[in-house]
């Protein structure tokens, strides 16, 4: 017979959690979204000894990953992100010019990455809203997944030096900076029709400081530039994290 | 500029999937549910050399893993169970006697030490029903989730030598079996009450095979008989998982 | 510039669904569901020059074909449904021992031969109950698909010398007999676990006549028996509605 | 006793949509809808020896045909149409000036005519963007129905030398060039009141190639022209149908 | 311009429904459910003196009558049943040996004989319990529809000296003493299959006191005894209700 | 025991609708909301001997007076309507320099007088667009409730010499010439805040033909002409019925 | 044994509640939304001998009181605000240089202050529109929860001297004046982003009469000036409420 | 401009409520429903000096209390209750025999008493299971409402002493242990039809030990022995609360 009591289990996981999400009010970097792009981000920017936090308003992270195309869960890389997926351990074959990974992997992979380098992660967390303090951004607004979105009760405040739009087509955060005015009307036009080879590179070559403290990646950059659709290839994804990692790890060591 | 069709992803993606699915038709051991016992279940089976795949209704796998209790996502093991976690690479903390883990990344772990040993995870698919003949399980009915429950759409069947119902609380396989009179009342009463250390040993000891060719793990093991709930501690499922995968794999070795 | 008035179209289709609904209410052969064996047995036996009604409750017939499995429009017969196949037109393909046919091509094909042989079919009209006088059914009671379901509505009722259960899994007709206590327990025992070639056998050697003036066809006939699942094998579900299409018309025959 | 594996019917089918589904990503048209106006202009188009794809979102084709008006199922057509339902051999009855048919008859004769003709119809399958390379249309964004909805799952393309927006009233694809400012406002007015003569006349006369690679057929011809509606008269959907085959064809052959 | 205050009409609205609604508290009769035997047996028994309220769960009284067959808004009557209609001033039609009238004059007829005759009827209140006293029902606990039935908000009490079910199929106030082995199986068996003819008598001469103070009507009379349905035709309904009025008014007579 | 068969009750329903329905395609007027103020107007416009028809998308008509206000049953009327209750045999009470009525009394009595002076009523029929032909309102474009609005399914149309819009707030007919450009901005801005009585007064002294063919009364005059709001005072809308049928009745007797 | 009837608790709530809805009708001042700007105010101006009535859309009065941040129900106040706390007798305790107090108790004691001071709080109960006359807010428009929103119900009218807008984010009455044009597009921009500590101070000082008889209190005062979002902190909330209490005060003292 | 950071007010409440749901993990009493029977006892035992736990589904405490009755909010009480009243501070008002409070005031007092008594009430948590050790209760097995009940998401244990079932006519805990047999069928019949004097007394003379560690208060007292309901009147209620606070702390007083 085992001996131990059920509320010592209540009582480790509430310590546990009070303990992380205590850490996680205040960081370097809050990444909203914990799909592709996001979670290269946070792994990328955790292993150069930032802290990071995603948040992620589902149960799981990975978001598109997980369903390939149409649910048949197989995801295409190209040549170029190769080295992302060799560093995080993932497996790929050929297919042609391309090459293909098991989907389960690369998203599993990348969490466990991100997590292990370091970042929190906070599932059934969404972020409904963006702190703006002297023209800069300075953090989120916060609340439960399902609570918050039907009840009325209030989100509290995640702060950070650095936020990252990483929610994809719907870029949350700069439309809360649009409707109020504070981008303007080219900054949010919503992406293209889909062109992938013209899509995977403007993904990489837009990331940028949309406002001042406030970095899109991955499909927020293509909502946000009115950059083409790609589809179910993920190499642009991963190098559009990988590269607001290195944009912000660059911004964070000069101040 | 890139180099490629969208077509040749599409392709990739179609052939990549075609070939996946052909080989779960047929396998050695078919489990149903992605939650913790199922996966390590899968995982041991897989690193044995058998042929494993999981079908998991939801998008992702990981079941009751990433929520933690209610959301806050840290999970509780045992001493007894430190192995596992070990051998997963997870990474541990102590509190009083027991043990805590970040859920995000025994999720991800678990299902990444799964596919890696070669474990075909399909999601999105869950079963409707069971196969039999000659008084043995011998298959799966599966269906499309969302499709399958609301227009008039027929499953599909995946065989195997063994079938793991690790469908936790539902016990769906067994229900199946039950519905038709082939397990009696007392197959499946239904979980306990909660009583955790008592549930914990539950779940281990009474793994078993359930009808000839169906097993269980995990959850369903309390579910059909009737043993008691054991709340947001791991280790037992995970035990679960290892032991049911001894269990099948000196079976299949008899043969 | 073409030369009409709108209401004259609206005119042309009152007149024509009135007439249609007018022979509607009294036939020889009411099927109720426009599904494979449902809609084969109205083929065959309004070849046979019986006046036949088939009643299906969504807004197009052909069931679950449409759907092939988990939604991959492919479906399967054996060798001994050929015969079938051929006098509908419908090509097939070899596979392995068994063959495969296009599900749009199948369906659509069932509906049209149904219909050019004279069957009335009236979509989005489903059964909500059964006549039964002097022990015998004479007729269906029928609502509009929607209206019925959420509204104080009442039905109507389609008289016939024979009433088909062509509703697949449910048995909605055999459900309305055996809730009065007009059958026994041991008629509607639902259907057994999948074992697709007995089934498929079962499918067709046990269509019968139910209680006096109902019969079943398809998958009704094992949901009344306890007969086992077949999945997306079709050939029972043809040779069935051809079945049960001699079995009436011999039984008219006499009368 | 038959004797076959259930795994045999899994992998025919399997392997028919397999092979069907890789025809289909290359292709000379996609239509997307597979209403009136789409399965006529793909019989035609494919009678002609193109290769064509229909994707349809809904499990069964034929579109609003099924439901004649308010669900009376007759349909009306005038006379200047009665060629094409002679060459579906769909039987039509005189009704004053007008003529009606049958309208399971139709919906049904119309799909098998196209599928005979060697179209492949992709149901449950349904277009939620466009592809535009270098000022032309070049393929569709197509995803599985009600996943793709509702969880974030990747779509993929099917590539086309021409697309057919045959929606309807939504005009799905010029509404994505639309919202992308590709085309002008006045291309994308909505239909106008109903005025069925002169809609019969401008459903025909105004079909187009609205953007480099897109036409459209039926209601998106009114939807994107301000054409007047017309109500449950088919005449105008068949003849447009025709009438973009015969555009496209042309249009084909020059190249 | 007109000269009053819009709480002016405020205070008329809640002056007059105060007053009702009190008066509602104690009656001779409650009925629970305004569909045609309930209004009739309310109209007689206000006619013959007695205080009534008929307590109607929907927005609008009348019940199934609205909607005739289908939606079609016609109701047919047998001759046994026309005197009735005249004294309501209800036109009617022959149609072979029955007889029919519109849907719309039937049920505003009988609402307004009823209400003109003095019933109180009391609409979107539904009865969600019964009260029973010393062996005798003695009232009706009613709530407010789609108040009471989603939030915890508690319901009040109507008393009658006689409380009337005719609330149709469900049998609603026969349940709840059902399930409170109050009354025995026998009496709630549910209706039986259709045989209209027979369900026309059934209904009429199966009116009766089911326990000490609740009497049933139309539909509820078939529900509690097991008679057979009886579809669209609307004179048995008016008869119950007749029927139960005399039976009533004879007992409180008596008293 | 009776003597019928419930064919002969079905084929009488079917008779009378398709009769009634047939008259109702042309008509003098159509009107679209059986509210208050649409009855009124049916109601005198049949007493004037014109044709007319009211469609109503709910199973029963009344509109708002069911409910009263808040669910309480009764409502207010000053005394210049005072005319048209008697008129209509409803009785009230004095309330200040108010009166009430029982509102299950006015509805039903409303409904009675339309139907019983040759009103076709259609239930469960709704407006979804609007003829024009040459410049002029000529018809209704309907469809039936709950398939028209999920289901691909074809309306039809009712056509007359004036079409009345009395859809309330929505003023349905008046956003589909709106929507087209038909009439301009200020014919459509939505009523304004409440002030009773000057929208009483406004209700009735704006009734109007808002282009050629198309009359609005009730809450659509207010709608289309930013008119103030009255809440549950029905005068108004009683003398807006009255006066658009006075105006027709002008308009068609010059014809 | 108790001695007393049913319908003595049904009498005695239903006068207890029509003698409150019916002092309800003309009041001072009626606040819309009973959060804790609308409870403070309410109390303040009850306290002061104001007839204040409160108009509360849900079950329960505290609106995002009860949840705290993400469901955890603690809440936080500045030094500030003390004196209320104070004065309500809710207890708190020092969190660094702020106070947290618990979430139940401050909204029980808010309610309980305003109940007690003589405010009428009528739950269930939501404004849908507002009254103007000689441009003046005059009165609010309001009906019933559930009941108003799903059926065509009419509303009544709450009229006073003076009306709140504390519905929040939503500020639903300055939208029902910003829809008629009745104030202007910089009068209703929405909330800022969070900058809390400038929040805090904005929501007390731009408290204002909005347009003649309509104030706004707590977060409609940032949604109807832009000022920024505050989130978890209740302070300004309640000093705004306390503000609005004042001014309305001085403003009726001067009347 | 005031001066602190929003992660203060995050950390602030963060700390209070780990601090809180830490406290709450182990108690002498948890009680499942904040009701009004629920409150008092819970209200009375801190009183006394024990540690109490309440749990609530819902995002307010006060269940049935809000509401009055259809909406009302007023509540009834008998002479024997007004005791408590007192105690609470809350006004009341004869009627009759009876006395009223009102709604809200009584809610609101009865939480604000209960917390300040010590009482720690945990909202949207509810149980969804029950914990049993050595046959005797020890635990309540809690859900965050929302997440739990449709995500797999893990509960948690809070342990006491002594646990109290208040939640209603579910009988929520009851169930738990009913339906694995460990109390008999006779313990959980469902509350009988209503006598309201008889069972205002019953639901205090009932108040029992259901099993060991399990005791009920309130209508869970009815459902599990078959007492009357009592609708609107909240004396037995109040009692009700009061005896089972006064037998348990009896019984702790021994321990």
């Amino acid at each position: 017979m085992q001996n131990f009591e059920e509320t010592d289990v209540s009582q480790a996981i509430l310590d546990g959690y009070y303990k992380k999400f205590s850490q996680a009010l205040r960081s370097d970097v809050v990444i909203v979204g914990a799909g592709p792009s996001g979670m290269v981000a946070g792994w990328q920017l955790a292993k150069a000894g930032r802290k990071v936090v995603i948040l992620e308003k589902r149960l799981s992270p990975g978001g598109g990953i997980w369903g390939g195309a149409l649910g048949m869960n197989e995801v295409v890389v190209q040549e170029s992100a190769l080295a992302i997926l060799t560093e995080a351990q993932v497996r790929y074959q050929p297919a042609g010019d391309l090459f293909t990974a098991d989907a389960m992997e690369l998203a599993s992979a990348l969490c466990l990455k991100a997590v292990q380098a370091g970042v929190i992660i906070l599932n059934l967390v969404g972020a409904e809203d963006i702190c703006v303090r002297a023209g800069k951004v300075n953090g989120v607004v916060a609340n439960r997944a399902m609570l918050g979105d039907s009840l009325p009760i209030d989100p509290l405040v995640l702060s950070a030096r650095a936020v990252i739009d990483a929610t994809g087509h719907e870029a949350v955060l700069a439309q809360c900076l649009y409707r109020r005015g504070l981008i303007d009307d080219r900054s949010v036009v919503g992406e293209g029709p889909m062109d992938a080879p013209a899509g995977e590179q403007f993904v990489v070559e837009n990331v940028q400081e949309l406002f001042p403290g406030l970095w899109t990646t991955g499909m927020s950059v293509c909502a946000t530039n009115g950059g083409p659709r790609m589809g179910p290839i993920f190499g642009g994804m991963l190098q559009s994290g990988m590269k607001v990692a290195q944009m912000i790890e660059a911004e964070l060591g000069k101040a």
